[in-house]
């Protein structure tokens, strides 16, 4: 897929609809503090493992947090989405692989790994990570997300997964890194 | 260590030292787009092995962040430190183990393993992963952080570990969950 990105301007923001500090202020063992968060959404991540492909299944998204540390903004990253809305966890994992990859997959074929926490420093949203098995039948659909997301989908060869995630020239994240690890553990032991 | 937290007020943030919003405004395939932002530092994160405890050294810290999202806010975390002073990134997770966890390791025994983004969808900052043997030769103090941060220092046996990781009543980060998948597949396969 051909991406074309031109920044028209990054400015200070004054009001934001998704990004709103809070300052916590608080005694810890009797001495006073202050500590300035980000309070944000929780989120789901799943691993796709495709068997047909013996390939996993990754998204590529412009992250323009990632664009001002690399000056490129791609990053490659496990298919996931916030809880914003009111389904349950693992309908809301379903309908983000749906919507960003095409494949319909069943909510008895999402297993649930864990959760852990991310960003602890000044956001801290809480992540459930899922993984599932698909293969060809279940395609329904392009995926690349919805109101020009622009998310594009990443078949990467099992065999090469070990490779690209100790690439340091490619912009993974700590979820997939996770995810990988934990496939590897998990099934080639 | 005993800690007592009481919490005074949480409140609207209207000016940050450390949190600091943006706006991006781009065309991606010639859609005008606009992201809001936090603009943050990278980080170092070390995953520790103490050699004759046969166990991995953590750090446990209050985060207000975690406080709202589960109302205790402990987390146990990789030692780790900002990338916000004029050192090498080596240097500086040098300097965060002597301040977190009170051991004294040199420059060539850390270990870099490889480096990826964490909170992309909205702060994007590059976390550098190394990794340290270490013993109790090297201990030249008690740890805990500067300035009453109150860190705790956690050692965890080896062998409870993955217990430990996958337990959801316990706050873990992203980034400790990756480290110990990493440690596992690479030194017991």
């Amino acid at each position: 897929m051909k991406h074309t990105i031109e920044v028209l301007k990054i400015e200070e923001c004054l009001h934001s609809d998704y990004i709103k500090p809070k300052s916590m202020y608080y005694l810890h063992n009797s001495v006073e503090k202050r500590w300035d968060i980000v309070d944000t959404h929780n989120s789901v991540a799943i691993l796709l493992y495709h068997k047909d492909l013996d390939s996993f299944v990754f998204v590529k998204q412009f992250r323009p947090s990632i664009y001002l540390k690399n000056n490129d903004g791609f990053t490659y990253e496990l298919c996931a989405g916030l809880v914003d809305k009111n389904k349950s966890l693992i309908e809301i994992a379903q309908e983000e692989v749906l919507e960003e990859t095409g494949y319909d997959v069943s909510l008895n074929e999402l297993q649930k790994v864990t959760s852990f926490y991310t960003a602890v420093g000044f956001a801290g949203g809480l992540q459930t990570f899922y993984f599932a098995s698909i293969d060809e039948s279940m395609r329904v659909g392009d995926g690349g997300g919805i109101d020009s997301e622009n998310i594009e989908v990443i078949y990467l060869k099992r065999e090469e997964a070990l490779t690209f995630m100790f690439d340091e020239s490619i912009a993974t994240t700590s979820g997939l890194m996770f995810a990988l690890m934990w496939y590897f553990k998990t099934y080639e032991k």
